[in-house]
């Protein structure tokens, strides 16, 4: 079945999102229906060959700005082609949706259109994460849900653990609790709670985890509430900013440092392209009863590929079945702590 | 008045405190308390010249190690060179205490033995962080207090604005509000009330600041949570040992690489210089009555004399009175408040 891809989200829309699912057709053989503005998209197209049979198109007459409230967003634009590709998957006729437009709208409607898995009281964004391993790790959540308790932190748990062990086959995940110190009993009531849930559970939980030990790629898994690893993630980006902007500061000082930095392009290129965490594929929606990926808004055609070739991966390995056998597994733990 | 030095904290004790203070005497002229254990200082102090007049020992019999639960460090080692050094701050004998020792039990110890500054409910730590503007910008707080509340965030502000402009010289500190986004109203309950709060007060707030814009040096003080400020300062730690790790593989691969490498090395070390904050003189303890600052386990002698240093400044501007006047300024804001 085909993957439906919002062609009018992200900053150059709808150049990028059409151009990653063309590449997504001819690179991975994988269907897409294209929705948005039918005449933009139909343009758009002529710019690209392919395998018509491949490619539909699906009109939809508004769309969702990056910083549009999402109230306002869910409310008054029922015809909007994010709200569309859910329609759609709702209704079957695509086996997963990807966006690279806003994550807050997107996980809003995702979850007004296709409800949640039982047993899951909300879904969270993931990321995946480098590691000095070459390893990846998922964050959960990664900005999504605010003041989580300790009871989602476990259920966000159980998600990423599906995730990692059916999309990218690891045996047993390890999951860590993002924490300020690695003892038990450090951190606040949430972590405690949440540590001693994952800790009486049959998830492979390994402990707490600092912020300083996230790269070193020992856990699979990372949980933590929205807030922490929004911090985490784009403070992160933040200091990769800086420190980029202060070698070229210190680079231009001397002409010696700027012929090493000319012979050291290929070591930099290197460093990008393994912790470009755009080239992982987006950011899945977790918990969900479908198959949905948020990817950046700035993603390049690349990264697009990458977000679509996942959501077709996680329809492919029926991810959902997955998260809802899994999520019977944990049934009794689940009503216990919920009460 | 002289500044008490804790001898016995840190990874390489007494060697890297003692050296440190030795270099506070010799180059800052600033007169020093060594507490430890009298012999180890003794032959320690041997090995460096110094005007004797400027070095004074108090003997301690008991040390706290790093990972020791503070509790039992406050109940059972009463005699520690921390606590002795405390108990010379409050008897007026020192106008400030460092120490490399563990990070809670010195703010455990110091609220214990000096009391807080009143309209203080929770002291916090803070830690001055790089930016691209090589402006410097304090974290408050960074990792101390978990479950604060919106009013401990309003206090931290408080401590922040007066230690900017007492010790830093900045003159209006611009207060940003770490935030998962940059608008009002987004983020956690806590978030938003300490929005309300710090909006409707005389301080210089400036709004909402996302992680990935901390280094750009926008605020002066940037206010949270002791969790998220954790995860912050550590996590782009991590982020930095990171990119370090994967950089030097890269550069592994080519003989052209490890020649641009080579000749980038003063690029490099300027990169270093800049982002290093054991430079920065360690992390104040803000809201305490008295002058504390905690410095890396890791800290060399020359972190640790940038300590000293600091807590001597912190005393020469009167730092504690600074801020009891402006906690007078907002006596009606902070009792309305706690309602």
């Amino acid at each position: 079945m085909a993957i439906a891809v919002d062609v009018m989200g992200g900053d150059l829309y709808p150049q990028n999102p059409i151009h990653g699912a063309i590449k997504a057709v001819n690179e991975k053989n994988i269907d897409v229906v294209l929705v948005g503005d039918e005449s933009c998209i139909k343009k758009e197209l002529d710019r690209h060959s392919f395998d018509s049979k491949k490619v539909e198109i699906v009109h939809a007459t508004q769309v969702i700005a990056m910083d549009e409230p999402i109230a306002s967003a869910m409310r008054s634009k029922r015809d909007s082609s994010m709200r569309v590709c859910f329609n759609l998957h709702k209704k079957k006729e695509v086996s997963g949706v990807v966006s690279a437009g806003s994550s807050g709208a997107m996980l809003a409607i995702g979850r007004f259109v296709l409800k949640t898995i039982p047993g899951i009281d909300r879904p969270c964004i993931s990321a995946l994460l480098p590691s000095i391993k070459d390893k990846k790790v998922l964050l959960v959540d990664a900005g999504a849900n605010m003041d989580c308790s300790p009871q989602n932190l476990f259920q966000f748990a159980i998600l990423g653990d599906v995730y990692m062990r059916h999309i990218l086959s690891v045996e047993n995940p390890a999951i860590g609790l993002l924490n300020i110190g690695s003892e038990e009993g450090k951190g606040d009531e949430r972590s405690k709670h949440a540590y001693s849930l994952l800790k009486d559970s049959s998830l492979n939980f390994t402990g707490n985890i600092e912020g300083k030990d996230f790269f070193k790629g020992n856990s699979d898994v990372v949980v933590t509430d929205g807030f922490a690893g929004n911090v985490l993630l784009k403070s992160v980006q933040g200091a990769a900013s800086y420190i980029k902007a202060v070698l070229e500061e210190e680079i231009k000082r001397s002409k010696r440092s700027l012929l090493g930095a000319l012979l050291m392009k290929p070591a930099f290129r290197g460093l990008k392209k393994r912790s470009d965490y755009a080239e992982f594929g987006g950011a899945p929606l977790l918990g969900l009863r479908g198959n949905a990926i948020v990817c950046h808004g700035g993603s390049n055609p690349e990264a697009l590929l990458f977000g679509i070739n996942f959501a077709h991966w996680a329809a492919e390995a029926h991810l959902v079945e997955r998260m809802e056998e899994k999520i019977l597994e944990f049934q009794d733990t689940l009503s216990r702590i919920q009460g």
